[in-house]
């Protein structure tokens, strides 16, 4: 899963001129309606370079994720949502296969068990935030509490109402406190999602992946769209932001997320602890 | 330790007259200067009358949290804070001695661990918050993120400052969410203290409660008035207040305390769930 060695010095100036992340970042106070944002990139890079920019990328994200667990001091929590299908096992396994495993913890968000829903919506979450000098991955988050939740109905709306302060503050104290926050939806289309689950059908190495429920959220989709944009405009926030990324080309929705990830923590700029003895001085005898 | 049970249907009828929690209470918004409170009870009850009082409360603390258990659906977090030798692990045991410990834990934060250090300041504490249908009891709690780690200075005070709204936001959450949040400050005089500290060192088997760097925090003592006094300030909230209460008449301090839980309690007014048969068609034969 490493890229290629030689990719470590491949020059990334024309990405940057070509792919600025801010242009799917949801802008703060300013609300997000998802149908506005693409499910398909369409721009000028070229796949071939995309894929070669990408294995750099993942070259400096393998240095930095080092230079922060070296660091010891601060974490980076990533938090993905998705409908079904839309790719997020497959954006964990491109995005942080390189990453070394020792600082980088993923936690898929299944059902709750008992215990955990005998506390509130935050404990389970909250126990699973990366320690310092890791990157914590969350595969569905904190974030199905409004979303599956609101459509589900199984909260009243004036307690879903009130998560979104809740998560604000949670995510500010987590930041406040030295982990950084970056969130990215993976967006698709319900015409994309028909495809890749019908590639479920048809592809018996694939059926296990197949669950009969996916139909019944997959008939809840506008329902979906709605919530998204309620709890992307309310959520994101300058310390903790969430970008809308376009699934649909699995090399690009690579590409854009290591590149927030290497921004994010390039402005963390994490230094190793000085050492208190002089190395020069040190005789082994 | 349970009460004698004659004591469960004593008329607390007087008591109501005579104790009125919220003169105790520290007004969400006011703010407090701890050294205006008394620490030691010199109102009208009777210490006979008083104990007696105690008893009966304590009887409708463990009906209280049996029907809290039977409902399964909210929860109680008690919060202790106080200076060292002021009478938190005695107030444990008289107050949360008689309830079924099967729906109690008490818990008492000591030096965070290194991977405790290693996340937000939130996160351990989390962990132990009650689950539904329990009475959490922190003894010491998050709150020395603010008192014993500003006095230290242990953190940047810009760092600390973040706190109070974090701390107010996290309880919020909890409360929404359906954990209520009542905080005690057992509060007792630095002249009280030193009585309680020499006692551990006349008794044999008190020596071990005794710690000598409980003589370097006592040098604080003014400090540690000033951090209680800001805490207490930011953090009453109407969601989840702080009550200051006088340490020095161990009957009262219990009697206080016990009193305002079973007032949250009875406010909460906890239902055992209805069976969704008819009993009385069941025929066992």
């Amino acid at each position: 899963m490493t890229p290629p060695a030689h990719l470590a010095d491949f020059d990334l100036s024309l990405l940057d001129q070509q792919l600025d992340t801010d242009d799917y970042i949801v802008k703060p106070g300013k609300g997000v309606d998802v149908h506005d944002r693409p499910t398909r990139y369409e721009g000028p890079i070229e796949k071939d370079y995309g894929q070669d920019a990408f294995g750099a990328l993942s070259h400096h994200l393998v240095d930095l994720q080092e230079r922060l667990y070296a660091e010891g001091k601060r974490s980076l929590l990533v938090v993905l949502q998705a409908m079904d299908a839309a790719g997020k096992d497959s954006t964990v396994r491109h995005v942080f296969g390189p990453v070394n495993p020792e600082g980088c913890q993923v936690t898929s968000f299944k059902a709750p068990t008992k215990e955990e829903l005998a506390h509130d919506y935050l404990w389970r979450v909250h126990h699973h935030t990366p320690a310092d000098g890791n990157i914590g991955v969350f595969n569905r988050s904190h974030y199905e509490e409004t979303l599956i939740v609101k459509v589900k109905g199984w909260a009243p709306k004036d307690v879903i109402k009130q998560r979104y302060d809740h998560i604000n503050a949670f995510e500010k104290m987590l930041t406040d406190e030295g982990t950084a926050v970056v969130k990215f939806m993976i967006h698709i289309s319900k015409d994309y999602q028909k495809q890749r689950l019908q590639r479920r059908l048809d592809r018996p190495d694939k059926h296990w992946k197949f669950n009969p429920e996916d139909l019944t959220e997959r008939a809840h989709w506008e329902e979906y769209m709605e919530e998204f944009n309620t709890t992307l405009s309310k959520c994101s926030t300058d310390h903790a932001p969430w970008y809308v990324v376009p699934g649909e080309r699995r090399w690009f929705r690579n590409l854009l997320i290591t590149k927030v990830l290497v921004e994010t923590l390039d402005k963390m700029n994490p230094q190793p602890p000085k050492v208190n003895f002089d190395p020069a001085s040190i005789v082994i005898e």
